[in-house]
């Protein structure tokens, strides 16, 4: 009975034999998401360069915005005050927050460019230079440093010093009122060895249990907000699967997962992950990924995707199709009178062609971002939307497979 | 009879008593401008920031490009082949294009900034560095040569050497396909001395012939595209108003005042400049204004505007308010939950608050631009149309006294 009075409730509709894909819905204070789903990364509370009716119009029916980020600016009382980050930004639908762990170790230490989620797995990355010793804190450089209790780390704008514990995570995440929050993680550098990243890993584990207490303490936003667990461990397989039967046995209302990583080292174990995970709860890949990664992540249990690439590569002129990406921006495009992708259903492709969004590129025109941006999120969003009604149609294989061997990596 | 077949027509519907305020209807073949009309700003074949489909929905009824710039990229031919600029920038709505010969003065040439028509009244600028020698022009700096038969110039972009005559001109402009061209002028530096201003004048008529000759020889485009002539005569009184006088004897479907000037200059003897022009046909005051400035054109017998204001300030954190402009920007803004004008009917003021807004322009997001210059188009725009009802409704003195006198300049 008492699961019944939780703000967040996932029902699975359909489930493939053969794999751990899914159809199904999570029903949340701001409405329904039906999954499989490709949430819209609105990190300082706004999808770049779009505004909330144009992804709205795309099928977008999440957004996920980010602890760190509205915590600096423009502080997580001003969101409150005006009213929560749905009224703030204007969205009236399902919104998620990451607990901003990833962005105070890799913004607010030292990691820089290096703490990536896309890293290829060809790279082997310097050690990380992030620095644990508390002294050297207050000299307000790139830091972040941790203890047991929590991270101290400096803001990547100004360098000013700040601290967030798991209970502080949750304290700002119930301000902002997502309808989901993230229990607070430690993120680890993409190259931490076993051993640092196993002590993280449990740490992040006893951050978690407070996380969540600190959660369902607090009798309204536990009404109203529900709370998702990270799965850490790294590129460490058996440390993922010892991270998710751990927080498996917290009373999440669903898991992420989470933390720096080569997607190679992720997309390859995430079906055992999400083995240990409960079946009954929706499971959110973090910051992944591109249409080859989506069918990988559906087939090994995911229900949500978020990722910045649709907009990140839409500003850079870069857009997906069905052959695969294009660059519009270059030189193959000045005189192609053809949508971005002929196929295409969203409203960029029905009224611009590539050889007018090249002109906007050349021209340093906002315009070319956003219309490239558009297409990208529509075109990913639109990607699991059909990944999602090949699984309630039963033809997810022959959909993969249609779409994988046409769509050159 | 001839006259009916003109693409461009224009019915007076009112006209004020002791002003030479009128509203009309300029139709067009791709439908008609209701006047006094503020006309949107698409230098580059695109309004910044914003698609067609928004500023469609803001009530804009017609764009301007540029010759200049579509000349440069993506080249009129390119243009041509897309299906024309309405085709190309998804606008079926009318085209105005200017003829580039301001912009082949001040950004082919040496003018620098200081060509601009809103120099305030008490700077006196510095010579005019353009060079009118042919050898100089050689060395591809910024230089515009001229002579009797046009101009040549550096491309802004790269330095590159290109060359305009009044034919040249119009016939990018109906390559470009624009429903209203302009008459290629030559465009003198603010500081230009009378008696050079003369001979300009007197050579921009010569040219006026040539470009409205040019067009009417070209059957097809004639039965398309209307020409409008521009008056010039820099801030002399006089050359104005013989300026107008002589292309008021020339067969233009319209006019356009245009020049590089002080807009306080212009706005004083604008409505000596308009009792020359013939009175049947449509009048355009080429990039003025704020909305100080749009009644006293109206008054002066302007039926249309253009301005790159509301989205240059929109850019620039600078928004437009029933009390005068505000800066969004600042730190007044930080906690202000109202929207940007309270009284504004657009989306964003609909939807968003100044707050946000301002999150928005610190945290450097697109979104920011959009929505600041999406709400600035919307105010012009919906000024002018308020204007022009206020002289339907035959109490434009009224609405010009209750909008001045709260509106601080």
């Amino acid at each position: 009975m008492r699961r019944m009075s939780r703000p967040i409730d996932f029902k699975i509709e359909k489930r493939l034999p053969n794999s751990l894909a899914r159809a199904g819905v999570i029903s949340t204070p701001h409405g329904y998401i039906e999954t499989p789903a490709y949430i819209a990364v609105a990190t300082k509370a706004t999808v770049k360069g779009l505004l909330p009716t144009q992804y709205e119009s795309f099928g977008t029916q999440a957004i996920i915005a980010n602890t760190y980020h509205l915590y600096l600016a423009p502080g997580e009382k001003l969101v409150e005050e005006a009213g929560g980050l749905h009224t703030f930004m204007n969205w009236n639908h399902p919104i998620m927050t990451d607990s901003g762990g990833f962005q105070v170790f890799s913004l607010g230490a030292g990691f820089g460019k290096r703490l990536s989620k896309f890293l290829p797995p060809e790279v082997t990355p310097e050690p990380a230079v992030a620095v644990y010793d508390e002294d050297v804190a207050t000299s307000h450089g790139k830091l972040a440093v941790i203890d047991e209790d929590g991270v101290t780390f400096t803001s990547h704008n100004d360098g000013t010093l700040h601290r967030f514990t798991p209970e502080r995570s949750i304290e700002i995440q119930h301000a902002l009122g997502a309808d989901i929050i993230y229990a607070f993680d430690e993120c680890t550098a993409p190259d931490a060895d076993y051993e640092y990243q196993k002590e993280a890993m449990d740490r992040t584990h006893r951050w978690a249990k407070r996380s969540l207490a600190a959660h369902r303490q607090n009798i309204e936003a536990n009404k109203r907000q529900g709370i998702y667990g990270i799965v850490q461990g790294g590129r460490y397989g058996d440390l993922r699967i010892e991270s998710a039967k751990d927080l498996a046995g917290m009373d999440f209302d669903g898991y992420g997962i989470g933390g720096s990583f080569s997607k190679h080292d992720i997309l390859g174990i995430l079906d055992q992950v999400n083995r240990e995970l409960p079946e009954g709860k929706p499971r959110h890949l973090l910051g992944i990924g591109e249409p080859e990664d989506l069918f990988i992540g559906v087939e090994a249990g995911i229900d949500t995707f978020d990722c910045v690439l649709p907009t990140r590569n839409g500003r850079t002129g870069t857009v997906y199709t069905r052959d695969g990406k294009l660059h519009v921006d270059g030189a193959s495009c000045t005189k192609d009178f053809r949508p971005l992708d002929p196929e295409c259903a969203c409203f960029v492709c029905a009224s611009y062609t590539r050889a007018y969004i090249h002109h906007l590129f050349k021209s340093k025109e906002t315009t070319a971002l956003i219309l490239a941006s558009a297409h990208n999120l529509f075109f990913l969003t639109d990607l699991v939307k059909r990944i999602r009604q090949s699984i309630l149609d039963g033809n997810f294989a022959e959909y993969k497979e249609s779409f994988l061997s046409r769509y050159q990596i």
